[in-house]
């Protein structure tokens, strides 16, 4: 039976909680203050076009980190940690497949295996929030709403496909100042891709969005656009790896990297 | 017999006389407005660790492109170039070595090889000039400084060593504003790495640099150090890798990439 428990507020005290099974919800708000990442975990023989995917599409694919091979430990961003079971549930594809959702990788894990942490937009959000922009997904306990565009990412080897866009709807006296705050964090997206029509990036109804809880839209909002970490695995499963471990939606690593360490300045 | 020419200040027109044989000389202050590269040949078989390398040492090696396989044309930094031969001259390593310097590398080309493109410092030191901030190697028409260090670079499989440096002396009443200028560019370097005490970081004599020209320091000079392009090509010799292409110093590619678009803001 699992207790009712208040979060701790440091990244390593979290992750043992989370370790010892203690801590099975979604990550968002938690350790105020600390990256959180996305996990994408690659056999070697698709490492090297990951990561050249990865290089050649930064806004969706911010790399924070990148393991040895067959290191579970992220010495960088997280020294003493263990990918295998630090994150609250994990997600096991084969083929492209969604296959397994399971608690630990400790008895997958194989030493031929490449961890990719990439940057979450809960680290610009709490940017947004401090900045007095509203996140519309936040007020209401939603999961932001997410798209398929028409934009095309640089291919890498067998990876490639559209961008996946998440929106935030901002009220128009806003919009610069969220523009300004994102451009300050490139490592977890950055800059918005878009601000307005979303027809011009190929999105059909704001209203039905692909990944993600429908939008709260309020009068005298605009949509605005920023580069999502669900692009990666698009393209991995697009891609068909023989085998991929994420994180499971929301359910994200967290890091000791303090988020004011990663703005630009 | 080669006429005495002025560099065309379009990238692609620059190419073509390199191409042509017309051009031969160092290429810094051609071009202004446009990003210049470090160039590094690899065969696939060190690719993925260099790839692994720079994406833990973004300071040092700051990646602007790197081609697919085989392919010598840069696609998205200067479409329709071709790396094997719009770069004045090459230089080439055999297990860590310097073997050859020539004019291009046309028939030594292979199908396994990876071309990888670093952001260089010309770019951030027009930034520094037009704000106002004298850059002495230039003034005298010298060769910039540059030291080993003891600053350990993040290691990559048989990548590993010390970050090499670049020192430029700076009025102290325009430190601040140097350290802002080059922040605005982390594709070519971006904010120095140290400010001050050479011994600090490791150089024991600021007049002995380990390459370059003998700095022009003069009274209330500062020296500012930041991260050089030299280092992966140091790393990479001295992981004898058993086949590498550079080009020769002070030799770069001219891209087509706009040094504004390289701003972070």
């Amino acid at each position: 039976m699992t207790e009712a428990l208040s979060a701790p507020n440091s990244p390593a005290a979290l992750r043992s909680l989370i370790r010892a099974g203690r801590w099975l919800s979604p990550t968002a708000g938690l350790t105020p203050g600390f990256a959180q990442a996305n996990l994408v975990v690659l056999p070697h023989a698709w490492a090297y076009e990951f990561l050249l995917f990865c290089q050649r599409n930064p806004k969706p694919c911010p790399l924070l980190e990148v393991t040895d091979t067959g290191n579970w430990e992220p010495i960088a961003s997280a020294p003493g940690a263990d990918l295998r079971q630090d994150l609250p549930y994990y997600h096991v594809y084969q083929n492209g497949e969604l296959v397994e959702r399971r608690r630990n990788i400790l008895d997958l894990w194989q030493g031929d295996w490449v961890a990719f942490l990439l940057g979450c937009s809960f680290t610009f959000e709490e940017g947004l929030l401090e900045a007095g922009v509203p996140v519309r997904h936040i007020a209401c306990g939603r999961n932001v709403p997410m798209y398929r565009t028409t934009i095309g990412c640089r291919p890498a080897g067998r990876f490639s496909g559209p961008m996946v866009v998440s929106m935030r709807p901002i009220p128009a006296d806003l919009v610069v100042r969220s523009v300004q705050v994102t451009s300050r964090y490139p490592a977890v997206h950055g800059a918005p891709v878009h601000i307005g029509d979303p027809a011009t990036i190929g999105i059909a109804d704001l209203m039905c969005p692909d990944y993600g809880d429908q939008p709260d839209v309020r009068p005298g909002d605009v949509p605005i656009f920023w580069a999502c970490g669900v692009t990666p695995q698009a393209v991995a499963t697009a891609a068909k790896t023989d085998l991929m471990v994420t994180h499971a939606p929301g359910h994200m690593f967290i890091t000791d990297i303090p988020t004011a360490s990663l703005a630009v300045f």
